[in-house]
């Protein structure tokens, strides 16, 4: 089975799109998915320009952009709700999906998002994150102390890097062997290479 | 029957994949395309911090558009063949497709996109271009002379203005009633939104 490596950022609507998309269609297509959490930050901070696309430099491309959002979160079914303070910091967030065991990771992902996305909720508060793991049934406390381990914070770090060095250069991005894809409107045409028989 | 604004540029590799594939999917969808040949540069240039998505700003991205563009390409079944000179002029491109009737435009302007993105011919070259259009059977001289008529051109730089005030700031990019999509990625949903009842 060909595996794709799903690198998000809890901070980017499109990475939950995806998030929200992935399992279905990688499952049918009989191709894996690995869950990467990452911090886009960083890797925009490294630019020469430091442009963000979190921060659209132009009014016209920060209004397209939530229109866009929405229209594609009609489309796909996706309640959501404009977070009050956008982008949220994902630091947490990535540290905590890259802390939990794999298997947990899609479960953990997704809760984290919807309360991003869909219950306004402030991501980067620890408070609030215990809640949001006890409410979904995770040892909040044992989970916060892993994700805030220094080797934990390091490894995370260490896998930003890892994704510059991929090429990586926006969230989400998938990757299949070498071949890397950007965005959640690529998601099918990753999911399509990574069944190419050759691989 | 609804209407989609079909805006694009001839130095654009995504508006070419947008005009090979707009009218077939359109049609099948009974909706009336508007072909709207325009430049992208002059809106780029007008903002703040002045980033052309053509020009990347970072290797990273250079080379993922790059492979991005010919993975497209090949999934569309379009014979890419890569322009020696990156991103070409558009602006002669834009003043004949402007100058010839609605009708005569998505075949004018499709064979002006294969010279540049298959044929890798200098479309900002009128000796080239009227080689081009006369192999097309367009009247290359009188045609032109239309291009390079002063209404004309003050009439492309209006339509610039028109699509700026639109908030459109990449190319391609559709429009439907007051709705704006960007990309040849958002076609799709563009001919979807205009197929909606209650417009």
């Amino acid at each position: 089975m060909q595996t794709i490596e799903f690198w998000y950022d809890f901070a980017s609507p499109y990475s939950w799109m995806a998030a929200e998309r992935i399992e279905a269609l990688a499952g049918a297509a009989g191709v894996a998915v690995q869950w990467r959490p990452f911090l886009i930050g960083p890797i925009l901070r490294r630019r020469p320009d430091n442009p963000s696309p979190l921060q659209n430099p132009t009014p016209a491309q920060r209004t397209y952009r939530r229109r866009d959002v929405e229209r594609l979160c009609a489309r796909y079914d996706l309640p959501l709700r404009w977070p009050t303070s956008y982008p949220r910091n994902g630091l947490l967030g990535a540290r905590l999906a890259r802390a939990v065991a794999p298997e947990q990771r899609p479960t953990l992902s997704r809760a984290l998002f919807r309360a991003n996305f869909v219950e306004d909720r402030e991501i980067s508060d620890a408070t609030v994150i215990a809640d949001v793991l006890a409410a979904r049934g995770f040892d909040a406390e044992a989970l916060l102390a892993a994700a805030l381990a220094d080797d934990n914070k390091r490894g995370l770090m260490a896998d930003v890097d890892e994704a510059m060095a991929y090429g990586i250069f926006g969230a989400p991005s998938l990757r299949v062997g070498d071949e890397l894809f950007w965005g959640n409107d690529r998601l099918e045409l990753a999911i399509a290479w990574a069944q190419q028989p050759w691989l």
